[in-house]
């Protein structure tokens, strides 16, 4: 009756009041709200939308669902990262040590690949024993020893938003802001944190494409943070072409593992310093952003930085020693160079097609069950608005055997465009979300690049 | 992934096509599509609506869900009437053996009380031993032999509308036009009918109060059955206040008995007669409504309407001297006149909570399961617009003890507003839609109601 009730006020455009949000979900816990009325429930909630008491109170609800981290009684400030999503984006793999070496606990809780975009996750599985699944105790104390510990989420953490993030997944009513936004920071705010950045993807590989939708999911879900005593601070980046080169799940550990050693291409690495200083600034552990920038360029050139991701891999299971050779990481069997078909322009690398295409090899699931050849993928040197000779080599090809190749070929066919033109590419960071409102990046490390698409 | 990726697009607002419909039914009677997901289309389906052909898709899938009632071996036309549901709406109990009493066969499938509204079942099942739940080939041998069945929805007809009726009414989502339609229409189609009626009412009684939307539903029920090849029309008629003076199961039986009797208050016969009038005309048993009229009243007057009803219920498992006694019936213990409590005109007489009133007497269920009183409920004389003295009494309640009375008479309280002015009623039959259209309903036998409304 109250479910009922519910879905038929919320559907006419009325509020449901925090306790309605805590009553109902948990009767949803319990089975006495059915699975059925909750989807019809969340596809008015698509329609109508929620005002921020609302998600507020959703979060707060799917949050107490379950257990928290409590890290309260370490010194260092706790900071995490959540990006929304993307192709080649192994950010997480590098800043989470990165940050941790400079004084920060971080407790970064991943995700497994999601349509076309790879997970944290099934990368880290690259190495072979890493525990990706650790319980909140042990991460608890993971996180006190070595600051930084690199898991997926427990099942002790939201299972109210993990049993409807299950159904909004195949009832098509994950793209409502208000419930990406609330499904996210009832996670973030179990793990305790003084501090989150938040990495907004935009362009064709995003979940989210406009810039006008992802910068009000930003401002969301920096309010979200705000009510609940979280300062978040948002930076919008861009998700027309893939991050760094290389897509694909050993591949992209191997990448973030040069980026570790100093060796990182240059957009992905842009894009870590920033969401580095953000992190590094909210945690009070650099008074501004560029001398964040200053310490995290230390951090790598000393050591410490791999030094700390090799002592999350040995916490975790795997040898550390992979952190010095990445050769020991799976490796493809076949292996060929794709090149331009033309020259001209590189037009655009896309990134959906991309993503699908590491799927086509074995690189992602199909359907949920798939086991994940780790050793597959592309690294596409060419970028967005490169002049290119014809026969150049763009890409490398990763695959299990010929008929990967020939896959592969196809989908980078499909994915990069050579033309007489090309178009600029979306600003790799473009707008900085905090509690005062979405401005323009402003940045001192992407002079050239600001000026060109400002 | 078929019903993920019909939801998304309807969801988007794009079409379904028609082989969709029929693969996304099938699969969710196999259960290989959730109920979940169903549940989500049809929110989707509420806030986008569905087109003609998408709504003649769905309606013909449900249709060939189960099995049909085949009268096509009869040469007398197959005539049906469908309301949407009012309070003292005992039309189909006078209707069926009327019409039928003049040559049409009338396979009249009827519903349970919902919401405010009674159900002809409920009001048949006052008959003791009356069985309203008959199989296709029981009913189909029933009309060869007598010409009428007054039965309800058979499992084998159209399951999938069953079903999915039972989740929207779970999940908020009755209330669309086109589900609505397609609902109503695959179940009449399963009649083998060669002419439908609709009583389309409106008011604050009705589940769809306003003018503007019954009118939609009727012209789409009307294309439905073109195209379907069925004729139908529909009278848009009043439910601003109940119809005819009972409103209880028992209460209302015995008031269609005194109408086949021809002593049917005012507004019940006119109502009557006009749907009445449609389907002799529509079946070609009658050459104008003028002249089904005639028919009808000495159909009434000869015995014959009456006979026909006898014979109905004795085929059905009940005891004919019923329609020469009345006092058969179930009958109330208690039973107390409600008096005006002021002078003045009757303002209003809500349906609706005359409708939950005879709920709170027993007279209906609050649970799925409960079971009803068949005696209690209330004769209501007063009628919107009377001049009414002080203490001059409005209605009888009916009731199982005291407190049944005491509860009664708030109902009424509420429901019945005696006040220095009265706006005009609504006029009792408004609107008659067709093929052609809707048109303002012109008839020659209520000249008074129409100079006072028009």
């Amino acid at each position: 009756m109250l479910a009922y009730q519910l879905i038929e006020r919320k559907r006419n455009g009325g509020r449901i009041e925090p306790a309605e949000w805590e009553e109902l979900v948990a009767a949803y816990l319990r089975d006495d709200v059915l699975e059925w009325q909750m989807a019809a429930l969340l596809m008015a909630v698509y329609f109508r939308g929620l005002d921020r008491e609302e998600t507020d109170a959703l979060t707060d609800t799917m949050m107490r669902s379950g257990s928290r981290l409590d890290l309260s009684h370490l010194s260092a400030p706790r900071l995490d990262k959540h990006s929304t999503g993307g192709v080649g984006d192994k950010v997480s793999l590098i800043l989470a040590p990165l940050v941790a070496s400079l004084g920060a606990a971080v407790p970064m809780m991943s995700g497994r690949a999601l349509g076309h975009t790879g997970g944290t996750l099934d990368k880290l599985e690259s190495i072979r024993g890493f525990r990706t699944h650790l319980s909140l105790a042990e991460t608890r104390v993971q996180i006190e020893r070595i600051g930084c510990a690199l898991i997926g989420q427990s099942e002790e953490i939201a299972p109210a938003d993990r049993r409807l993030y299950a159904l909004r997944d195949c009832t098509a009513t994950v793209e409502s802001i208000p419930l990406i936004a609330a499904s996210i920071m009832s996670k973030k705010l179990c793990e305790g944190l003084t501090g989150l950045v938040l990495d907004i993807k935009r362009g064709s590989g995003a979940f989210m494409p406009q810039l006008d939708r992802g910068l009000e999911l930003a401002q969301l879900m920096v309010a979200l943070g705000q009510d609940h005593g979280v300062p978040v601070v948002a930076l919008v980046t861009a998700m027309d072409r893939p991050l760094g080169r290389a897509c694909g799940n050993a591949l992209e550990l191997e990448e973030a593992i040069n980026a570790l050693h100093g060796e990182g291409p240059p957009d992905l690495m842009r894009v870590t310093y920033a969401l580095g200083a953000e992190m590094l600034v909210l945690g009070g552990l650099a008074a501004s952003r560029d001398a964040a920038r200053r310490a995290m360029e230390v951090a790598i050139s000393s050591g410490r930085a791999a030094d700390k991701f090799r002592e999350v891999i040995a916490a975790q299971g795997g040898d550390p020693a992979i952190v010095d050779d990445p050769s020991m990481l799976p490796q493809a069997v076949c292996c060929e160079l794709y090149f331009a078909p033309n020259a001209g322009f590189v037009a655009s690398v896309d990134p959906r097609r991309v993503g699908f295409g590491v799927i086509e090899l074995g690189g992602g699931r199909k359907k949920p069950k798939d086991l994940i050849d780790h050793s597959v993928g592309f690294v596409i040197a060419a970028r967005p608005g490169d002049l290119v000779r014809e026969g150049e080599p763009l890409a490398t090809i990763m695959a299990r055997d010929e008929a990967g190749i020939a896959a592969g070929r196809r989908a980078l066919e499909e994915a990069i465009v050579v033309a007489d033109e090309a178009d600029f590419p979306l600003p790799l960071i473009s707008h900085r979300v905090t509690v005062d409102g979405a401005m323009p990046y402003e940045t001192t490390d992407t002079p050239v690049e600001l000026a060109a698409h400002s």
